[in-house]
């Protein structure tokens, strides 16, 4: 009793910057998640009625680089305290998307009225994290510099098949100097959890991209000569398949706005 | 003592293939030490007078991509137990070069006739052992496939200089496909003490390689348009160094022709 009294007095005046970020959100602040409660694990989000998770959740196991899970709900819980002691999946995430039939019907900043209890939550990781690792080494990151979305392709690249659940890899893509691009790669590998290691580098045309002046989704970016653009798997890939899958309802994250928990950035490297 | 006598039981009938080899050299066998004793690491070799030898280890722990120092004699000694219990670095290489005023004035397989007592011997570890731990994984290695040097240039990276040591880095090149490229960097990297990750990939010119089909050692091998040619730091760059710094005296190995050691290429993995 009196560690929890405790525990709760120092919880009140000091609460975690991610928790705080939640609680914000919670109350109606809406924005960008990026920058938000650094050292921090943000997750992309896939809300699937229990009818599909089984076959989405095996979409995950096969496709490991896009789709790395980092939390789970049970059944019709709105709760994933593995994340977060108090997260509640309905409020918490800054907007929010719900799908209908492969169209996004509504883009609300709470789906508690949308909540159902045959839903699932999948809670997958995000680049974030791994950006944040790559800055703490002194890498520059093109699209945070130039404070734009990081540029987003389709490729040629196809993932495992599940269920209802097929499609193309979607990649991010980073221009490094090469020196960079290999320690980016060895960054990167620590952190299988948040996408891992890079899928391609140079070459774009090899993955289907025809241009890389033009994303499939965010911004652009310029690569110098002296660069090369490295490319990792993207969550945006769940997204876009579960648009294809046109299934009757799902809810996802609004992109950019992702659910902060209350995870380690550095507690994800396997070294 | 009966402990050392069942020791000496088990080797007699089957020493170390490492050890074999260094016994065939000894006993005045010469070839490429290339695929000789799988698993075992072979190493660079520099001895050069004391005088020089602190500025040499200057510039080994300066430039330890190019020169990973894996085992170094005492002042005068031919033995570096480490590397081997029996090992005597006069005789145990197949071919060496003895060099004067930075010209090469003769090839023995025996260096007992030069040997001095102020000699000091480094041993740096090599590429067979990384190109190992490729092959291990299934990767395509261009240059052994195609029975052939591997291709090497002079590049625009300086080396750090210590005393009259200094030169530009040598580099070792094989092209892979851009994710097997990413693999590479995560095996090489588990390998630090035998040249490690690469330095390079993409772009030769921006390390100062004009033409990649012309290596300044080794033999040119194919890069193919889906291929990125990923550049490691050469254990030809301490002896390319030795050779400008003009020594009075030097010993090194022959090209190709290595020294066999003890030590087990997987015991380089620093994970």
């Amino acid at each position: 009793m009196t560690v929890l009294v405790a525990a709760q007095q120092t919880e009140t005046p000091d609460p975690l910057p991610s928790r705080q970020a939640r609680l914000a959100y919670r109350g109606g602040e809406v924005g960008s998640t990026a920058g938000v409660a650094p050292g921090f694990v943000q997750g992309n989000l896939a809300i699937l009625p229990a009818e599909y998770a089984s076959a989405f959740h095996r979409f995950c196991q096969l496709n490991p680089k896009p789709c790395p899970i980092i939390g789970m709900s049970d059944v019709g819980s709105p709760h994933i305290p593995a994340l977060g002691a108090d997260l509640d999946i309905r409020t918490d995430v800054p907007r929010y998307r719900v799908w209908r039939d492969g169209e996004v019907v509504d883009e609300p900043t709470d789906v508690t009225g949308y909540w159902r209890d045959d839903l699932v939550t999948f809670v997958l990781g995000c680049s974030f994290s791994f950006e944040e690792a790559l800055l703490d080494e002194g890498m520059p990151i093109r699209h945070i510099e130039q404070n734009v979305r990081v540029p987003m392709y389709r490729t040629n690249i196809a993932c495992g098949e599940a269920g209802p659940f097929a499609g193309p890899m979607v990649v991010s893509m980073r221009p490094f100097k090469p020196a960079d691009a290999i320690r980016a790669v060895q960054i990167t590998s620590r952190y299988p959890a948040v996408h891992g290691a890079p899928v391609h580098l140079g070459h774009p045309h090899l993955i289907g991209i025809k241009d890389i002046a033009k994303p499939d989704y965010g911004d652009p970016v310029p690569v110098a000569d002296d660069e090369i653009p490295v490319f990792w798997a993207c969550g945006v890939t769940p997204q876009s398949v579960i648009n294809a899958a046109r299934l009757p309802f799902a809810i996802t994250h609004s992109p950019g706005l992702m659910l902060v928990t209350d995870l380690k950035n550095r507690t994800m490297a396997v070294i």
